[in-house]
């Protein structure tokens, strides 16, 4: 039977919900740094700028984590969400094009992010020679299919310039990688069992500027 | 009359149409690249994944666009919403902690954002002597407040680690400086006629997790 349990429960849940759960788990991750045990939907509604109701039909989407008249506990839901965008596993990554972005990546990373571990990082041959990020040496891309073939790799940070995005983007593709995080700007052309999130630095620089042009 | 027309005008709009704004003229700026002309709400659709509907509502906020029958005239809507969002002018820009999301900020900026001018680029002392960036010399954080006295300072670009976040964030809104870029994934607290625009990079990487998990 394809149709399991964990598929049919994706296949309900609205995309624009699981946009706004990493912002519910990051809201409760601060929460719990100040040591608070329970929230009611009235009261994280005030911190998140979302409504109560809108907040308790959200959550409802993965069972039922509160109690009327108690709340949520932070630390239970916190963890919860977590398992839901799979935060409970390990990925590995590779990222693609070592300039300035893709070191700010790694960085970022190997700092913050413990459930993605870098393990190769590619660029053209004349940027490899001399650079390496922690224990992990940046190779050359045309030694980027046989090492996805060697190795389990989950995920590809594209750091690339934009007219190399697209190219880059086949060659991860080709070699059976099924995640890309695209920091190129580039609307990326991928098959559908690949799934790829667009960072647009330029939308909330924009944003700003909006909101900045009368003062 | 304090109330003008532009801040009118602004207050009307919903924060999710001005969210949606740089989409649209991402996606119109792709067209006018490949010479499109014109086009409906309804291939506009197809391409963006919003309703028809809901692209003519987006759309009328800011005043006729389209006709019926004849579609929205790409170049045009282009231009306009760049004026909505405040891209018809130009903005001083520093950058606060020049690590390596720092210099990768940057060069983005420096590349591709070209109403955004840099102006000024602060780090703590020891990170100063030897770096420079094209001709903008990096400064000791101590200079910020005189610097942003003594030239337009619009916005400010947060790239300090988390710890200093919220310091290097009082120090540009003591300097005067209204729009803040903040890279620091640290919520900031901030006076209300200050602008604080958040990229949380985390966010659509665990959206990536959550799309893989089963993979």
């Amino acid at each position: 039977m394809k149709d399991n349990n964990a598929q049919a429960e994706k296949k309900r849940i609205s995309p624009y919900v699981i946009k706004r759960l990493p912002r519910y788990r990051r809201y409760l991750g601060e929460l719990m740094k100040e040591g608070v045990e329970r929230i009611s939907s009235a009261k994280l509604s005030e911190l998140m700028g979302y409504t109560a109701s809108q907040i308790r039909q959200d959550l409802n989407n993965f069972g039922a984590f509160g109690q009327q008249g108690y709340g949520y506990k932070v630390d239970f839901l916190y963890e919860q969400i977590g398992n839901i965008m799979g935060l409970d596993k390990e990925y590995s990554i590779i990222v693609v094009g070592f300039g300035r972005l893709g070191q700010a990546m790694a960085g970022y990373i190997d700092q913050y992010e413990k459930q993605f571990r870098i393990v190769g990082i590619f660029d053209v041959p004349d940027k490899v020679s001399s650079i390496e990020f922690g224990k992990v040496y940046v190779s050359d891309m045309d030694s980027l299919k046989e090492f996805c073939r060697r190795n389990k790799v989950d995920m590809a940070v594209l750091t690339v310039p934009r007219s190399e995005a697209q190219h880059a983007c086949d060659a991860v593709v080709d070699a059976g990688v099924k995640g890309i995080w695209n920091f190129t700007s580039v609307d990326l052309a991928i098959p559908e069992d690949v799934h790829c999130e667009n960072v647009h630095m330029s939308d909330s620089l924009h944003e700003l500027s909006y909101h900045l042009k009368d003062k």
